[in-house]
Order: structure tokens, then sequence, then C-alpha cells
């Protein structure tokens, strides 16, 4: 590389996410895209799914993990990496630290979902149970910093939002024509990284955000001008209840074309339709952009649709729709 | 075309696979291929998944159905098709024949799950409920083709076995290098299928078939040296109930190495293993493979293995594992 990689607290450039791609394709899956005709003759516009659920972990957020750690390595920071998550980020950083022989340490509310649990287990994390608030969480994260433990965050950080955006690279090599890419909208890792790839890669291409409207931080914010830092979360989509980021939200206001809220109704009826056209159990999360379309088809008519499925975690003992 | 394809009652070549893949490339999807080094680890193999799941129809079903009407069409047999089947065959006929400006009449039986029931309407087929036994299933189809139906039975018919044989063509591209192919065997159309274009392409590869205990005629058929026609089923893999087909077993007999059965306890074993490594909800007689790879170690030990997970139609409400 001659370039030198921006810091973990730097806005990335598309050169960035370049270099992520380069540094983690031998870890990551470059996940399959899928389309279906009698999908998109319903939806009246050509949608392709960018299967993020076929991500190992389960989740894109592997990529944005994978890039962090890596990082970690080139610049020579040895040692244990921590973070705190209830779910996808913290298998993420399991698996990326073991790849890298490193111990990931994730602390956890103690009413965590029990298969993300034992998802963080399986590749090798060390968890630490905290009481399940925000406080507690990150009490729990700058104890095991103030004992050497590297932080490595879920979005609000350079690295990993480079590495989220190698998924719209892809995209842009697997699907024929991109008009949109419509991505969903929590903390703003995966929709800030696909924005400066897709800005660059694809002119023309608008930018769109799907946001369940009870935690619609980003739309407020993005509506308000200034990141908003508190809401009043309530939404199925468990991946998205965080806040926007500071990095993130600066992204995206500057990138993204526009943030559509979703109901919790669209929100189910969005899982049950994939699961019917593609026998793909997705998450709440992913399934917002699949509402998105639905709630606003004069937004996407006759268009190319680039949507990326965030991940299929899944508990399959209590799924909110019917067959 | 120079060649001329093989009729329906010949048993296909390589280069019969070859022009079915020509056929239908446009109408099928070139399904991904998945691996998981973890997974890898525990199982002692590299494994590949070729995810039929993810055809349309969510079975490979769709190859052979899709590859038969085409050849009626080029053959300028007009008029509707007709089939019986409780499932996966009766949906990937019926989308491939409105695909084709066909209609498709299905023969179920009364007792077919719903969700099956409800795909064969949502591709246009039209479904004649019968009593749910084989006498039944086949009267009915056989007023069917009395009143001018094309019969397109669900195995036993070369174009339908070249179209199943399609998947390991791809599998050949997509694999960086392959010792075995290993397939469920139901009726024996996709391993019969998978076996000719496998020795056709790669030099020494092993052809294995999985089967379960409870619906064992094939392994019973090859240590007999001819095919049964009856075995008492009792199994939750419901994709292989069937007894093998003539034509099939006479491809099995010359051209599979072997054909592993594995137990009912093994099987769902295996679904929760994808699932939990790769988030995918595969179905029963899909599980077989994984199964036979967790039984007989020994036969797969170092060696890169090409497994085709032949569907993902499973009822949600009725997941015989425990995620």
């Amino acid at each position: 590389m001659l370039m030198k990689d921006k810091t973990a607290d730097q806005i990335p450039d598309f050169a960035d996410i370049m270099s992520a791609k380069q540094r983690i394709e031998r870890d990551i899956r470059a996940t399959p895209v899928l389309s279906d005709p009698q999908l998109n003759t319903d939806l009246g516009c050509e949608l392709w799914l960018k299967c993020e659920n076929l991500q190992h972990t389960g989740a894109f957020k592997f990529r944005g993990a994978s890039n962090a750690i890596a990082l970690l390595d080139e610049n020579d920071r040895r040692g244990d990496v921590a973070t705190h998550s209830s779910g996808n980020h913290g298998a993420a950083l399991a698996l990326a630290a073991s790849t890298h022989n490193r111990r990931a340490w994730v602390v956890m509310p103690e009413n965590s979902v029990k298969t993300k649990i034992e998802a963080v287990r399986r590749f090798g994390g060390e968890i630490v149970f905290c009481p399940p608030n925000q406080q507690a969480r990150e009490k729990g994260l700058a104890e095991l910093v103030a004992k050497g433990c590297i932080p490595v965050p879920p979005y609000d950080h350079g690295h990993i939002i480079s590495g989220q955006g190698t998924a719209a690279i892809e995209m842009s090599e697997q699907i024929p024509r991109m008009d949109i890419i419509l991505t969903p909208v929590g903390g703003g890792g995966l929709i800030s990284g696909s924005a400066i790839a897709a800005r660059a890669l694809i002119a023309g291409v608008k930018v769109l955000g799907a946001e369940p409207k009870g935690a619609a931080d980003t739309a407020l914010s993005l509506s308000q001008g200034r990141r908003v830092d508190q809401f009043p979360v309530n939404t199925i989509a468990d991946g998205l209840r965080a806040i926007v980021g500071v990095l993130n939200f600066e992204i995206i206001r500057d990138n993204v074309d526009k943030v559509i809220t979703v109901s919790e109704t669209g929100i189910v009826e969005a899982m049950a339709l994939v699961w019917q056209h593609f026998r793909m159990l997705i998450e709440p999360s992913s399934a917002t952009v699949i509402a998105a379309i639905l709630a606003n088809p004069e937004d996407f008519s006759g268009q190319c649709v680039g949507a990326i499925i965030s991940g299929g975690n899944v508990d399959l003992e209590h799924l909110p729709f019917k067959p």
C-alpha cells in the first residue's frame, strides 16, 4: 500500500474502502446477489438482494471487524480487543480476532439473546456480562480498556466504516446496473461505507436508507440538520436500535439522498415476502429495505435497486410472521 | 444445436447436459457455493455447499423442469403439461410452464403440506387433488394425459436428468477442486445427472450419494444388483421418499461409487449444523449429505467435497431441531 490509510477517527474515502477490500478478501465471503422475477413484477422495480445474511457470522458486521483488526496488525498494535455489543458486532469481532490470533472481549447485557451469546462463544470470544443499560456497557468496556484491551466500537470508527463499504464494491461488480443502492440504517456503519463507495463507483446513483419509525433517529437528525443523541426506541429491528454515530451522521448528511422510515407491520410483511420468494430468513433489521420499497413504490418504479440484506441472525423460536 | 438431443426415455450423455445448460441458463439462478472454515475444521474436509435451496422455487427441481419444458418448445409439442407431485417438482413444473406460456396441472394428495400447495398456485399451477396414495396419483395423471396434457414425470426422464446435471457443471466452475461430489438420493434425478456431468468434467472424481436408512431403496437396489420397486418408507426427508427410477438406477449403478445411508437423528443434527454455520434453513432431504460426512468421516478426510443442498422448502412451524 503506497497511501497511508486514514486513522479510525477520520472519515474514510474511497481509497480506504478499496484498500479494505484487498485487506479482507481472503477472510470474508463475497456474498451472492439474488433477484426474483415475480417479486420484481410485484414491486415494479428490478431488485437485487446483496445477501450479507450469508456472510460469516451471519451479518455484514464481519467486514468491518475484519478490516479493523487487520489494520491493528498492520500498525503493529498487539493485544486483545474489546467491545460492547448485544449482537452481531460482538460475534463478528470475536471471529475476526480469532482469525488474527487475538482474543476478543465482549461486554454483553445479561439479557442478551441466547443464540447471540452462544455465537460469541463459538467464535472464541470472552464474554463479560453487565446489567442491561448503556452506562453499564460503557463502564464494562472502559474497565477492559484500562486493563490494556484495544477498543473496537461497532460503527463510529473509520476502519469499521471502510470495511462495511466493501459490500457495495462487490455489488457494483455483481449487479448489471444500479440506479439506487439501499441499506438499513442503525448506527450508520453500513450506509456510510456504502454511500462513499457507491458515489465513487457509479455516476448518478441514488443512495437511500431504510429506518424503522421506532428508531428513526437518523431521519430526525437529517430533518433537524444536526445529530440527535437520544430517541425513544421501540422496534422489532434489534440491529437498528442504536443512535447514529458522529462520523456516520456526517457522511450520511453529505452523501445519502433520503432515509425512508418504515412501520413495524411493513417490516414483518417484508420478512415474510423474502421467505416466500427466496427461502431465506432475514433479520427484521434487513427487512426494512423491502419495507421501504413496499411503502414508497414511486421512489423505486422502473429502477434497478441494489439492497443490502444486512443479516440473518433470527430467533427461530420467535419468528414474527406466519409462513 | 448441431447434435440432436436424446429423447426423454434415453439415458442422457454429457452433451445433453451441456445443451441443457445453454437452454436454461437465462431462466435459472446460477446458485452460489459456500464454505465455512470452522465447519471444515470440525468435519476434517473442505466442504462446499452448492445452494440449490436458493434456486427459484427453493429447489434444484427447477433445473430439470425448465429443461423438459424448453425441449417441448423446441420439438414443437404444444399444450398443457401435467405431473403428480406432493412437493418440489410440482412447484418447479408450474413455474417453468408459466415461464414458457403453458399451463401446468399438478395432481396433489389432499394431505399435502399447505405451503407446497400455495407454492404450486403462486407459480400459476392448477391443482387436482386426489386421495393420498400412489394409485390415485397415477390415475389422476392418466386422466389429465387422456385429456391431452403432456406428462412430465419428476425424475425417470432423460430431459429432467439432463437439467438436474447442470448444477454439477456450475460446481466444477465455482469450486477450486472437487475430489468428491455428493448429493441426496431420492428418485435419483439429481445424482444421476450429477454423476454423468462430474465423470465427464473431473478425472478421478468420486460420486457419492446420501440416502436415509428409512428410504434406502437405492442402496438396497445396488446391493441386490437390481432395482427394487418397493421399500417400507419411514423418514423425515419428505423429498427422498420416492423409489429410484429405472433410467436413474441404471446410471447410478454404472457411475456412482457408493450410496451412504444416514439416520434420522443424523439428518436433524445436520440441519442444525447448517443453520448454525450458514444461517440457512435446509430441507431434511438436503441435510442427508452433511449427515453422511458426519457418520463416515473416513470417506471424506482431507478431501475437497462439493455437496448439493437440494432444497430449502421447510415448514417453519415444525422445524425438527432446537436452534
